[in-house]
């Protein structure tokens, strides 16, 4: 345990986040989600467990010390509800809120296709595996920058 | 770069912080300290780097996120001046002056002999390296706990 650090966030958690640079993704994902074949493609090459957790405490604990991507149109994505790619889920509202409550610009969660989302899952830093039982709560956020000025 | 968090605290000096539990022992030394031989001892098994920093400014990155214990009489401790244990030198009063910012409670430095340290040392959890270049700037940590309440 850490002073003002959530608990969710463990050791391994940690080091990631912090080792990420900007651009770097991390994905967080539900109990469904093929974590360990994907995360074997990914710079940490295991998957990293955050049990317990819904997807959206899971996205609150590293939105509190994860900034999200300004250069780009969609720092953070979800995977699209198959053949209802429009459809927004209770499990994806719930970590909009989350995105809402961190960032002060508009930051919609971007809908990608099923396999899609696989792929660019490969190339993140790491996957966090949420205790998320609800189907499509899977997430991929891209890092940002913290300016020289900032704590 | 995380938010809240110090620059200082590499991913892996955040992993150790985070990994440690009540009781367990960090290590902050000067350049001049035998970081390596005594490192090797200790859970992480080798130094872990804080470059740029001096002693103070180590000792600040880790009380911001690291709780002192409670439990103990003295949860944090220096090295000794060989042959003027009574000696508090700035290096130690600029690290004590740290202390006291993050503890409520009255926390002395408490002066272990030379050796005396190297040995504590070895069974602390890790060893941060310090940019620290005045003797002395040695230190060691207890962990404390975090209520269940808190955060």
């Amino acid at each position: 345990m850490l002073k003002s650090i959530s608990p969710h966030l463990s050791a391994d958690i940690l080091h990631a986040l912090r080792a990420m640079g900007h651009g770097d993704c991390i994905v967080i994902c539900d109990t469904n989600f093929p974590a360990d074949s994907v995360a074997r493609h990914t710079t940490v090459g295991k998957p990293l467990p955050m049990g317990g957790t819904t997807a959206a405490q899971a996205a609150d604990a590293v939105l509190s010390l994860l900034p999200l991507d300004t250069f780009v149109a969609s720092p953070a994505e979800c995977m699209a509800v198959v053949d209802a790619p429009d459809t927004k889920l209770d499990v994806q509202a719930e970590v909009q809120a989350v995105i809402d409550h961190y960032q002060t610009a508009d930051t919609p969660l971007n809908p990608l296709e099923r396999f899609a989302f696989y792929e660019r899952a490969k190339n993140a830093y790491a996957v966090i595996v949420s205790g998320e039982r609800r189907f499509y709560g899977c997430f991929i956020f891209m890092k940002g920058v913290i300016p020289p000025d900032a704590n």
